[in-house]
């Protein structure tokens, strides 16, 4: 049989909301996640993991406490785990991320930006 | 301070050898690892993990005992644990792979395309 391959841009044509990830594929117990960021999100950290975010299209900043880090289409950056970051996109930046099933977008913060967990596209 | 983000053609420019990934971040106890196909892999599976393909540049198709599957840029498939795969590319086709620290290349087939495990670039 032909199996088919997980398509980044028809996965995003699913869905046009902010700031909630949708998984896209399983590998052991992590999650590949597509997400639209765009605008300010809150500072928060995860207690437990790092996080992966691998730009697919468009551009963001992650703020840190002591700094920051400008990611492009065709980047990647590993958040270690407990550091604080605030992602921020002027406009919007599709992103790839990737983390243990059940990590919480908000990590520690919750909030009004707090995306459902375990939503599959 | 301003921290940098990792950028995978910059990363490519780096090696030109085929079959022999590249470490190029790590998340937990896992890599991400940058390679180049080109012509036939072999036939061998991972008996502990599953494996992603995320195809960065080109195209390339991973033959199973069952059928295939046709992956071209801008797509990723994940490999089950314990399936046998033969990962196939006409022409040269730019790969990241995701996959749990020391998982060799060949898996359980060894042979001549084994590369070393633990490379960073």
């Amino acid at each position: 049989m032909t199996y088919k391959a997980t398509n980044f841009s028809e996965k995003f044509a699913l869905f046009s909301e902010h700031w909630s990830p949708k998984i896209i594929a399983q590998m052991n117990d992590y999650h590949f996640k597509l997400v639209k960021f765009q605008g300010e999100f809150v500072w928060h950290h995860h207690s437990d993991t790092d996080e992966v975010f691998i730009v697919l299209d468009g551009e963001m900043t992650i703020h840190f406490k002591d700094g920051d880090v400008h990611i492009k289409a065709g980047e990647m950056f590993v958040i270690p785990k407990g550091v604080e970051h605030k992602p921020f996109a002027q406009q919007e930046c599709k992103v790839m991320l990737v983390e243990p099933a059940g990590t919480i977008n908000t990590g520690d913060a919750g909030g009004e930006k707090t995306a459902p967990d375990g939503v599959w596209i």
